[in-house]
């Protein structure tokens, strides 16, 4: 009691008005010791070299042992704080986290064959561990990830993309969602299910660097510094993908593609050089470990390097490029289509949300039902794992020779493409539609998981399938004259392998990273012709994979400007803007404020010099606002209210009794001591909100009129009665005496209301209040283009549109997406925005109207400022209209 | 001196003032036109699609050919706009014109051959023909070059990144430069000089891209939009690179670390569609041309596969790194050093400057002396043209086995490199040290030309010794265990080249340029490392070669911040600001107007609403500015008023002397009459200014209190004053009549002073006067590194600094400069910016008094405008103060 007593008095003092003003003052504070400190720290360094030199003159073992250490300690923190330090650190540990999940991942799959192969004798025994084996895997993975950390689920791309456009999504950034992350990972991909590991490499490299960048702030400031860590984040995409595929190049340009809108240059150099610091150790430990004999790709191939395609085989490769575009448009849609069927069937739904961890059971028992190998499997090449059918996917050998599967003598997995019955082509055709739809719904289960790698492999086969048809229809190769160059699949499967991937996720770097994975980029050109034919088309027909996915978490986000709409350039701002902009002014009442309030819903409000002329001034936070109001109805003021009423009633009946001044001034002394008494017990039912400090209300004047002469109970020492209080605070005997000496809330609710009108119609003082003294500002003809860039290249949230000082309008996020979703989308037919037509139609005037309009309005705002500076009558009326 | 009046009364209506109304008033009804065109275009579209509506009820062919012609023109007219279009045909363009400049290069070469070769028998005659050919060559390019376009000089990159960055160079995007720029690097690379092509063939796409939008603007309207260009130039430049070396990926990539600060990713697929087009074309071209037999790489390499390197080799990788970083950067200084060397020797300099071409006749005698293969030649494979040196270089096989130069049995070129009495190693050590002088020296000559190419060689050549000492050191390889890998010297080549040409160039994808020209990724990590260790060494020693030339160029630019210096996230824009703007203000007179600009030295002035509230409402330009005051001081003005004073002086004495009204207004009217006429005769003898519009002026309320009882000259038909005027101009007889009745300039001296003084009192009209209304603003805690970002993201030349709508202080690309260059540069020691430190030493209060002073001003500014509605005493000798 006594303690909530303690807070509540320094509650009183604040409310929620003082809460941004606190983080200001503590921000002050923490800002002021920080840099004491460092000041000591400098100081001390100074102190420490001037004894070093000091020392020199020293002589024995001990002072040279001091100035060594003293020396290295300086060396080292100065160097702590280099980028460099930083991205070493990240890509080492990255590579580590990277190379442990991989061999985790394969010692699971190893334990699975295992398993499978020694119940070999019995079916039935033998269906049940290739069933059992991946659902509980996965279940303890969607249960692990739900209890630790929600926010790991998925791939991470999306919410990176969004964090790095500036929204703040700090529960995406702990340590708990590392761990989840990690582990939930783990064991989803040790299951064997078609799931990806480079989009939760994304997220766990950004996790790994947000943390290191809070450990390593104990050594130096630097770290606290908000857009170094976007950039650090930035490049830690790039070693996610890095370290994941050992592929620097190829993982820079993806992360830049999947999660930035624009890119500096000048970061350009942390992204590569912390990848490949990361794929080297990534590979180094491969070396180390004795798995291979040096440092070489990930998924080397052994094509043909004279002569690796013919020009006419060109088309073959184009084919492959539109067929991927259609199918990475497909994949996209039907993922999504799975999340909202599911979300909608409302009774499944709901069965499922109660029993979290049926749907990912039901989802893996399903998929490896199907890929049993002695089912369904056979079939499709079940029993390999994503590793090997993408090794063999890659072999540079043909299957299929002279139109039959004959010459399958291989020793090694290709043979499991390979059935006695059935057609190669059949397998793949088979391995390909399943895979299609299985890693559609196994990317929707609720664990740690990634889309890339399955959609390479289904891409992979997918182009085998295309080259082993082509080597079947043209068994000596298409070159005519002199040698004969046989077709190689395997470079069709390396092609088919970038389209597809590069489809889902609307990149073009996929061409890169399939080079760094496989080794060889003999066929550069097939492949890059293939990801921008399959680009342009997917891009036509859906949202990348990524953005669909923000779409359906509802992440904010800003849609991109398509391939060549014209239009952009033709929109600006005044046709997507909103003109009724809510606003407060400099000398409006609360009750402005409270209207204002009630209507809106931007985040910020626009700060006005006056109605009339409409100089925007600055912005201010809607919870500022809010705040203000609330302190100015809230119960402490009106309890204040009350206790100044009854003070100045007993002065008055005390002046009218004893005319004596002495003992009124002592009365007042003794009641003060009472209301600061009652304050407490006043605010001892609001605990919760006590932690707010006591000096900027104490700065704030009071807006309620008193009376100069009568000694308020603590205004004549405003800056003292900080320390006043607190003295009374600590002094236990004050405490809960006199409780009972309470203003009474005795109004009635009509008084209340009526004092509440009163508030309302004094002036608002904006002091200590935070405001945004320069909010982006545009112009009426800023082209719909250029307000998209400078949105995503400042990552906006919204602009307010001025001419000359004067705001006109205001432009949001929101209106923006519905101007370009409008003018972009709809199977390529136009569709302005409505009110670009308004311009067309008159725009053979527009500009020069605009110029008229422009010099009058400045005219105008000239005027005005003559009629104040000389105040005359006939402009009163119009102002005070507004105004009030 | 009748001239003078005339131009000066026409003056009176417009003089600069109506300048930019003019302009505007031209756009608008440009804008107007074309509008309308446009509509009437639609219009006839829709008439078409009615008409062919219709149409398809007639019968015969004519019917069917004009709606087949019809939907034709439709569908070409809607897709020529589209950017892919567009794309194509630039990628098409410039593989013909890479294609075709490399073919006659090859012509250029292979005559200089043949003639040296069928001059064997004499050897000074030999010399002759190998040093005259160049000579000739390149005496040529520079003369061409020098009298069609001067702006072909050089590389060509500086100059597109400052365009990129937003700066208009006109005179580099013409047809003209195109032409010389084509011609002469064919001449300057036909002449076997160490030069390149790469830097030209950026500005020739560039060329081609802004030529190409011209031509396509005859079609379209999308081809005006500015940001549309500057996109398809930063595509040009990928497409550049990429026709340059066939090398779609590095192209981009490389275009975009060297041309941009900051790149939009939704470019990014421009980029690689142009030029992957543009590659393959190119390389299909040699196809047909049956210089090959399918699409390989450039420099194709035939290294080993399985084990392309050791990881022990590693270290040699680095070390090849490192010392590329030194030798990029002394390639950079000592490029810089000569020229600078030309520069100061003035007599020389004034002895080149007369004869143009003596310089790069002499530099070129000089290089092709030392390279004369009977001469010192022999000793650094002078015979090698700049391709074959470096395939030689690129060849898989150990030149240096066992330590000695033997097996050097292979036909080609290879033999070259073996001298009879010289080691191989003596050849390279000469051949890396010759060309890198000459390199740095061949490229200061005034022809088109690059550097890339040139280092690109030498890299390999230092590369190559590093590689064939290593596989000296170790003739059976490495590799302790199993088989023995024999060291492949030709990697070493690769990392070499790719690591001095990415410390040349500051760029990181010359990795990926290495592995396009080479067709080979194996050696991917060793040359990752080996570019950013080199990129590392030469950041930070020296800028990049073409940063370098910005400078020497004085070209205007934003120097980069460089690597981890933590600073720039503590300076703030309060301390490098200019505290001391200069402003103006909505009601200053046209005495505060002249000493602004008698003062300051930037281009824009602010505008504030007053000088207490200081309220920016916008920026004006100076010349805006110029042209106010000269109109209002001006002679026309002063004729205007003595004409006024005349006017109501005859007025007065009419009045007195005939007292009866109709004479007066008579009267009057003849003298409107005369006064018109003596404006037309002016008109008539001042045709070139007489373009002016009236409007604009007439529409300007007069300044000068005229009694409103007395009809004045033109005042009641203001409006058609215009027509009446022009209706005037046309009738001859009018013309030179009653001149004499001009109103004389009889003013002294010093009433014409004190009529200015009195003309300087007036306030400012800023009607019409185009004003910025939203210039970008910056808040004092800004940090420098957030500056600098928004300075280069959107390409600005100066921020206002402000507070609550207060202007504080102004930051301008000078001051960034400055303090950039303050805080980054000197030798790793940490300069701070003077004022920094102020703050450093107060800071401890600095936010909370920050967030004080910020309550307080704004409580300022609610009293201010309190005190404005509801005038009171007090203020006004505060606001008089400033203001007057």
């Amino acid at each position: 009691m006594a303690g909530d007593d303690q807070r509540a008095l320094q509650y009183e003092q604040t409310l929620m008005y003082g809460r941004y003003t606190q983080e200001l003052g503590a921000y002050a504070k923490e800002e002021a010791a920080r840099l004491r400190e460092e000041g000591g720290w400098r100081r001390s360094v100074k102190d420490h070299s001037r004894s070093l030199e000091l020392l020199e003159y020293d002589r024995g073992r001990c002072a040279k042992c001091r100035i060594c250490t003293v020396r290295c300690q300086k060396f080292l923190i100065s160097r702590v704080g280099e980028d460099w330090i930083f991205l070493i650190l990240l890509g080492l540990f990255m590579a580590l986290v990277s190379w442990v999940v991989d061999f985790a991942i394969a010692i699971c799959l190893q334990a699975q064959k295992w398993m499978y192969g020694g119940l070999e004798s019995n079916v039935f025994l033998q269906y049940l561990a290739w069933v059992t084996y991946p659902v509980v895997l996965i279940t303890f993975s969607a249960g692990f990830t739900q209890i630790l950390a929600p926010q790991a689920v998925g791939s991470g791309i999306p919410e990176m993309k969004t964090i790095l456009r500036g929204v703040v999504l700090k529960e995406y950034l702990t340590f708990k969602t590392f761990v989840a992350k990690v582990i939930g990972l783990t064991c989803a991909l040790g299951s064997g299910m078609p799931l990806g590991k480079e989009g939760p490499f994304v997220h766990i490299a950004s996790l790994c660097a947000a943390l290191l960048s809070k450990f390593m702030s104990l050594f130096g400031g630097i770290y606290e510094n908000e857009s170094r860590n976007i950039e650090m984040l930035a490049a830690a995409c790039a070693v996610g993908v890095g370290c994941c595929f050992a592929a620097p190049i190829g993982g820079v340009l993806f992360s830049i593609e999947v999660t930035s809108t624009f890119f500096a240059v000048r970061n350009y150099w942390r992204g590569f050089f912390a990848a490949t610091f990361s794929a080297f150790i990534f590979r180094v430990l491969a070396v180390w470990n004795r798995d291979e004999e040096t440092i070489t790709a990930l998924f080397k191939t052994r094509f043909r390097l004279d002569f690796p395609f013919d020009l006419q085989e060109l088309p073959a490769f184009a084919v492959i490029g539109i067929a991927s575009g259609f199918g990475g448009a497909l994949f996209v849609y039907l993922n999504r289509l799975i999340v909202q069927f599911i979300r909608k069937q409302k009774t499944i739904n709901k069965f499922l949300m109660k029993k979290r961890l049926l749907y990912p059971a039901l989802v893996t028992l399903l998929v490896s039902t199907l890929t049993f190998p002695p089912g369904f499997g056979q079939f499709m090449a079940g029993k390999l794992t994503q590793k090997e059918s993408l090794v063999t996917l890659l072999d540079n050998r043909t299957w299929a020779k002279q139109g039959i599967a004959e010459g399958f003598d291989y020793i090694g997995n290709s043979q499991a493409w390979n059935h006695p019955q059935v057609n190669v082509f059949v397998t793949l055709v088979l391995f390909i539609v399943m895979k299609f739809w299985m890693s559609a719904l196994a990317t929707t289960i609720p664990v740690p998981c990634g889309a890339f790698m399955p959609v390479f492999v289904i891409g992979a086969a997918f182009g085998r399938l295309v080259g082993e048809s082509m080597a079947a229809w043209f068994p000596d190769g298409i070159h005519s004259d002199g040698t004969i160059y046989p077709i190689v699949p395997g470079g069709y499967a390396v092609v088919g392998a970038a389209a597809l991937s590069g489809a889902v996720t609307h990149t073009v770097s996929t061409a890169v990273i399939v080079f760094e994975l496989t080794g060889q980029i003999s066929h550069i050109l097939p492949v890059m012709i293939a990801v921008i034919l399959a680009n342009a088309v997917a891009q036509s027909l859906q949202p990348s994979l990524y953005d669909s996915i923000i779409r359906i978490k509802k992440l904010p986000y800003l849609p991109e400007l398509g391939w060549g709409h014209h239009e952009k350039y033709n929109i600006c701002v005044e046709d997507i803007m909103i003109r009724d902009v809510m606003y407060i002014t400099l000398n409006c009442c609360y009750r402005d404020l409270h209207d204002v309030l009630l209507t809106g819903h931007l985040k910020t409000l626009a700060l006005l010099e006056s109605s009339e002329s409409m100089i925007l001034l600055g912005s201010i936070e809607r919870a500022q606002l809010q705040a203000l109001l609330s302190l100015q109805l809230g119960r402490p003021r009106r309890l204040e209210y009350l206790r100044d009423r009854a003070t100045a009633e007993k002065k008055r009946l005390s002046m009218v009794s004893h005319p004596g001044s002495e003992d009124g001034s002592q009365r007042v002394n003794q009641e003060v001591r009472f209301q600061i008494s009652t304050e407490e017990s006043s605010f001892s039912s609001t605990p919760t909100l006590s932690m707010k400090p006591l000096k900027p209300a104490l700065k704030r004047p009071s807006v309620v009129d008193r009376p100069p002469d009568i000694p308020m109970p603590t205004s004549p020492q405003d800056h003292s009665g900080n320390t006043l209080k607190n003295l009374f605070c600590v002094n236990p005997e004050t405490e809960g005496l006199e409780d009972d000496f309470d203003v009474d809330d005795d109004m009635t609710i009509r008084e209340i209301a009526e004092w509440e009108e009163n508030q309302l119609d004094e002036q608002v003082n904006f002091d200590n209040c935070k405001i945004d003294p320069a909010p982006f500002q545009l112009v009426e003809r800023t082209s719909l283009h250029k307000t998209h860039t400078i949105f995503s290249l400042l990552g906006l949230d919204h602009a307010y549109v001025t001419s000359i000082g004067r705001l006109i309008g205001v432009v949001s996020l929101k209106e923006l997406q519905k101007a370009i979703e409008g003018s972009v989308a709809v199977k390529g037919v136009k569709v302005r925005p409505p009110l670009a037509s308004f311009r067309d139609s008159g725009t053979s005037g527009s500009s020069s109207s605009n110029s008229e309009n422009e010099a009058t309005e400045l005219h105008k705002l000239w005027d005005r400022h003559k009629s104040m500076s000389l105040p005359r009558e006939h402009l009163a009326s119009d102002s005070d209209e507004k105004s009030q």
